[in-house]
């Protein structure tokens, strides 16, 4: 028997909790784990030796619950990202030494792009000093979607119901006047245009949804998209326009840009939000008529209470995935999901070998936009429309969401 | 037997279409009613005679569960105010001749302050040319919360309980790092505070809530708001701060005026929203940590899949409540809820007339907002909690909420 250690990362999502949840499910009915550690703030948390032991909160069913349907994440994240072993032995040996001290087999990173770059790097290490005691595996989550090597990630699907339920009540929104509007919605993704694409399946009910919908992955053209606008206002009054914050021109700069400050994250990732503010502007003095812009902001990736039940589902179920991948020896992988069939929709868990994942962004392909740049194709309403489904009956206490918290931040 | 005659106006609430429900209950078991028509657009679908007959659409009680979770206004809205009858009396005649064409006994109006001017002005035409045999009734609704003659309004209760949760998520969501940031959200509610105040109910549940709240009614001091932020800054490292969208300085001006456009709508009121950007862009310069402004928009008075029970209870009560009335003969009055008591929370359906109603902003006591003006007091608490509490159990269908459309905007 070991110890097991788990820690989050990234940008927050709805279901990185379900993982949470899936994992200790699955450590606490096992007998390979001794103590499961929890760090806080992610890798960051490992190196301050910020750990809590979760083994007791988690006693009954309701608590579980309730932690996957708290947002965010639980155990706090960060953005660090490890310099190359070969560069900065000493971190790794740091870490390793910390993990050894506790007593840790088994390590469980959940994350995006750069903490899927972080599980590669540690594995790497590991196995270039022989050292096969300690496996490390990762669990992918990302709203954006963007991650190679799984048919989609935890935290997509919630993220998209949220973009199509509420493309679905805006459309009702605006439609109740009788004089020309356009609402531009701007939606999260970075370079992949996944989410924006969701807004589609809010066309699934009885409304008409966005009429125009701009995916990151195809040029944008500023003059087609104002004559598109003002062809689809021949057609209705009002109408819904669905922008991928990354658009970019077919020089590849973003359309944003020119009202963007150059600031940039830690990782070098170039600041990209504001395009429909800036194509609301130039809306307004070409057309006169009523523009407004909407940015779906942090709610997109926070709104827990509108999450989707397959998310979830498969969000624990990859947890669970993950304990067993470290018990069974397995190392430097990310556990995935294979997508079987569309229709019934079925899909089965895999690992895959985190060397293929990290540093790699998964973009829409072009085929799945329409001709004309400005919606998406059957295929792509195919591979979303099973990912929203079903819903989750979240439990309310004096009128708000029943949340679990671990840790208070100072 | 005489007709009935139902229109909406005003902007959008999630509460509209559960008094339209609650209209047409009332109305299918009366025996006083034959015909019952819908106005396309308010009082606009009245000049122009777009009427659609709703007797039939409504046969099952399913069918009258979905308009109830329905957004917006399923009739279809306006901004259209009646100059004064002793002006415009052509524009009088004009719509009472239609009425009278229709044999319209009965008109039911639902909106907020314009609306209400519209139902005063109306009845008092009639009044003045000694017509007793059409009946006129408001029925309140609007997410700001300013109609006086009423404890609240419907969509209030609704809006309050998207921004209490929004927030409560969105704390969750900042909290994840281990590095400063401020986010600062904001609120509608025009010249009122009320809105903004429910953000506080985000502490009802285990999260923090917002560290700061800005309510229109009580000066806003921009020096003292950064000496605010930066104290709530020591104690917290991501704080959440929340401001009216409506916030002056004591001179009365608007904060965010200084970056907005100089367009008025067509009741001449000021574009106010932005406020929120102007505040982040001064604390960035000033405190040089993260800041990011984050507008709640339309979704605040859009987002039916997180309705309050006790908000579109009681919409359907006062559309029962307005039918009882017109039927009964009364008119130039609007429905309205006067509270018993907060706990346990009782109230009552009674009619107001219309006439103390319209053209007046209902705001916030200065008490009831804290000595240093960045929060709310308990009894702001007691006030709102009983408006949000319940749960409506959308339906949905393919993964989405399933809506009632009564007719399809061009």
């Amino acid at each position: 028997m070991k110890n097991l250690l788990i820690a989050q990362s990234g940008g927050p999502t709805v279901a990185i909790n379900a993982t949470l949840v899936g994992i200790l499910q699955a450590a606490l009915t096992s007998s390979h784990i001794k103590t499961i550690y929890g760090a806080i703030h992610g890798i960051q948390g490992v190196v301050n030796e910020e750990f809590i032991i979760l083994n007791d909160i988690m006693q009954d069913t309701s608590t579980l619950d309730c932690l996957a349907q708290t947002p965010a994440a639980a155990l706090g994240s960060c953005r660090f990202k490890l310099d190359d072993w070969r560069k900065d032995a000493k971190l790794y040996e740091t870490i390793v030494g910390i993990l050894k001290a506790y007593d840790i087999g088994y390590f469980i990173y959940t994350g995006g792009n750069d903490s899927m770059d972080t599980v590669c790097k540690l594995s790497e290490y590991l196995n270039a000093i022989g050292d096969t005691s300690i496996c490390v595996v990762g669990a992918p989550k990302t709203i954006d979607n963007d991650l190679v090597g799984t048919d989609h990630c935890p935290g997509f699907g919630s993220a998209a119901k949220y973009v199509a339920v509420t493309c679905q009540e805006l459309e009702r929104d605006i439609s109740v006047y009788d004089t020309p509007a356009v609402t531009i919605v701007e939606v999260m993704g970075r370079n992949a245009g996944w989410l924006t694409a969701a807004s589609a399946l809010s066309r699934l009910g009885e409304g008409v949804g966005p009429s125009l919908i701009y995916i990151c992955e195809r040029a944008f053209d500023v003059e087609q998209f104002v004559k598109d606008v003002q062809t689809k206002l021949v057609e209705r009054k009002a109408i819904l326009v669905v922008v991928s914050e990354g658009v970019k021109d077919k020089e590849g700069t973003y359309i944003s840009e020119k009202v963007q400050s150059k600031v940039q994250d830690e990782f070098g990732h170039k600041y990209i939000a504001g395009v429909g503010q800036v194509l609301a502007q130039m809306l307004r003095e070409t057309l006169g008529c009523k523009v407004r812009a909407i940015e779906l902001n942090l709610m997109q990736r926070s709104a827990a209470h509108i999450a989707s039940k397959v998310d979830l589902e498969e969000s624990k179920m990859l947890g669970m995935k993950a304990l067993n991948c470290v018990v069974e020896g397995l190392s430097g992988h990310m556990v995935a999901i294979r997508r079987i069939k569309d229709t019934p929709y079925q899909i089965e868990y895999v690992a895959v070998p985190v060397s293929k994942v990290a540093n790699i962004e998964r973009t829409v392909p072009l085929n799945w936009i329409n001709d004309e740049g400005n919606d998406v194709t059957k295929e792509m309403l195919s591979y979303l429309t099973p990912l929203i489904q079903g819903e989750v009956y979240t439990k309310y206490e004096k009128g708000i969401p029943k949340h679990l918290i671990l840790y208070h931040n100072k």
